[in-house]
């Protein structure tokens, strides 16, 4: 009789964004004449950059001739896209990474799930923040890492509080992890740690030879020029650290599908009698025996980005999301609450001082503005709400004017 | 101390393309003008159908206007391309497998790789040919269900037997086991079951309450109409089977990325204390916390291959290859090897009748053709060699041609 991997038993089953659909479409059905703007969701609005359109038709009319045309890939990315990474998001930071150490794929959800898998099953200690992204908890959840879920918490992880009282960047556990998750700017607040902090955590991995999951997801809102853009600007990082970005926020990618993880040979792992493994050896080895590298044109596309008409298109379209954001946050402000993020991110993480679902529901029911409440991310989301600056600059400007008369 | 998944230093290094690399390297270096002509991989070599290149450039073009722009699509692909392949590939052959049955992914090696997750760990027993695609064996070591590698078979997992004396389709075992991989037409011997044996797995898979991955990625070189397509043209296998398919041999997809795997509803597996479960909805939750869908470029351009012009042309470009294989086989058994496949498969799979290196070395020095030596697929691969018909129609004439001269 063939059994089930029963850890998928222990996953809470999420109904935060089909409660959402559910009080969207009740509006809807009582309102049929008042227009919804939706600020809920963190999906890109705008087109994707020109050099990507047309790197994606150049990719086609390769594939569409004999002597041009592509079947498997490497793994791991073509050697273009990994060179063009390593100079434009490394090299130009003071950061020494190789190309080799990139190992492109369809998606950092994909990777931020995949890579627990190169790591102990049992006994692995791991670290999540909270409000976090689901998939760093679900996925240890599937692998069995984790007891069983009481009053919204799994046993066995360390949980790593974002609350007003530290900025939303966590303290630093005064007990020893061996795996720990973090992002930033984050998702679901929009915060950014500074150099002194990361400094500090990659401090904490050294001492307890621990591996760092970096998620750099939304590095393209950075604007701020004294925090990092990447953890390996912190000095030895690439001793403790993986690093996670995507196209998907950076260029319009979202249904395109291309991101990237670097994972430095420096990186180590231990088995259980003591002997280092490379980490780096691990997850060639997990990604040439369970993936079969990113679509040819999708790969010419990513690296169109890295040319200067590319950077720039990608500035523009970043700048953009960046203004709506900057709508969003005086807007909050002014109405008498308190916010993160939107500064170098594309979401402004409101303390609502209420019930987040009510907070929800007023703005719905009143404004016709759909945001995403904050305790869909975790216990510490309770009280607060996720408003994303992806949409047109009309629609933000006209939701803002909607709340700001709710609220009024 | 952060410790690795010591499954995998149960891996037993594949040293096969590596050395296959290293032979024709040496063998290019001594005769710089003796031209190769590469018979052993596994990979396409004409360009995409048309209707596949016109539907990347459209969906290029909607991606670069905000009102066709698509951001994020359905983690189980669109329903477009899942209707489209329940009308073509199921519908038409009297199968009823309905659209939300179908999960659309960015290669059926990935599928292949990540389907086992969803089962136990401890406990399943594994049902896999020898020779075998090394997926299906490396993702079950890495999770952790076999024991060590000894004498190239690791243990715990049931080997099903191909050899010459069953025709290269493997015995039922006169055991249970849970968990049980085919694939028909064979990669590598080119194989192909018939109905009875088919239904025969069928019914031993319904007798022990187990289910049977089915690997079709080579069903477009089926002509014969008498041996299955699916396998769900056999009545009942809605209930235990699972399978999946690409279109990376269909239409030359090895580059542009795009599968699928159909996951009945009525399929069910068993927690310990023996209560049923929905295998559709362990694999779509698995699917939605790890993937996040394929290229929307991509979803058109499969689907662009279920249009009458896109059969048209599927039908052309499978042909070609058949032709091929066609050649191969009728001058390899002109020169009194036995051997199976081609026909309904672009591998040929020859009994050598000698060591598979020897032989192989044999075709490289004399010929200057390069194949597959079978021991690189497992034991039962000993003895025999791979030739695969994706070349041009010139380097396949030439190549036997030489091969003749070489064994006169």
């Amino acid at each position: 009789m063939i059994r089930i991997n029963e850890n998928y038993l222990k996953l809470k089953a999420s109904y935060l964004f089909a409660d959402i659909a559910k009080r969207v479409n009740a509006f809807s059905a009582a309102n049929p004449d008042k227009p919804l703007i939706r600020l809920g969701i963190g999906d890109v609005t705008e087109p994707l950059p020109e050099v990507c359109v047309k790197a994606l038709h150049e990719g086609a009319d390769e594939l569409s001739k004999r002597e041009t045309f592509k079947g498997y890939g490497p793994e791991q990315g073509y050697a273009f896209l990994r060179e063009a990474i390593a100079a434009g998001d490394y090299a130009s930071r003071g950061c020494v990474i190789a190309a080799d150490e990139i190992f492109v794929s369809d998606g950092a959800k994909c990777d931020s799930a995949n890579i627990q898998e190169i790591f102990a099953e049992d006994g692995l200690r791991l670290a999540i923040p909270d409000p976090v992204y689901p998939v760093y908890i679900d996925t240890n959840v599937m692998a069995g890492r984790t007891g069983k879920n009481v009053n919204d918490r799994y046993q066995g992880i360390t949980y790593l509080e974002c609350t007003p009282e530290n900025n939303y960047v966590p303290a630093i556990p005064d007990t020893p992890t061996d795996l720990i998750y973090l992002c930033f700017p984050n998702n679901p607040t929009g915060a950014m740690a500074t150099r002194e902090q990361l400094t500090a955590w990659v401090d904490y991995a050294k001492a307890n030879q621990a591996i760092i999951l970096y998620d750099v997801a939304y590095v393209a809102f950075i604007r701020d020029e004294s925090v990092p853009q990447s953890i390996y600007e912190i000095p030895g990082a690439d001793e403790v650290a993986i690093e996670m970005r995507s196209f998907s926020k950076t260029a319009g990618f979202t249904g395109t599908r291309c991101a990237y993880t670097v994972v430095p040979k420096k990186l180590q792992a231990w088995d259980l009698a003591g002997n280092a493994h490379s980490v780096h050896s691990l997850w060639n080895r997990r990604q040439t025996t369970k993936f079969n590298g990113v679509s040819y044109p999708v790969q010419k596309a990513a690296a169109a980005i890295y040319t200067p008409e590319g950077q720039a298109q990608v500035k523009e379209k970043t700048d953009f999301y960046l203004e709506n954001a900057a709508l969003i946050k005086a807007a909050i402000t002014k109405l008498g609450f308190s916010c993160v993020g939107g500064d170098n991110a594309p979401y402004i993480w409101i303390n609502t001082g209420r019930d987040s679902w009510e907070f929800f529901d007023l703005l719905l029911n009143k404004a016709g503005v759909v945001c995403t409440p904050g305790a869909g991310f975790g216990t510490c989301g309770e009280g607060h709400v996720r408003i994303s600056a992806f949409n047109s600059r009309e629609n933000v400007v006209n939701a803002m004017e909607r709340v700001a008369a709710a609220l009024a």
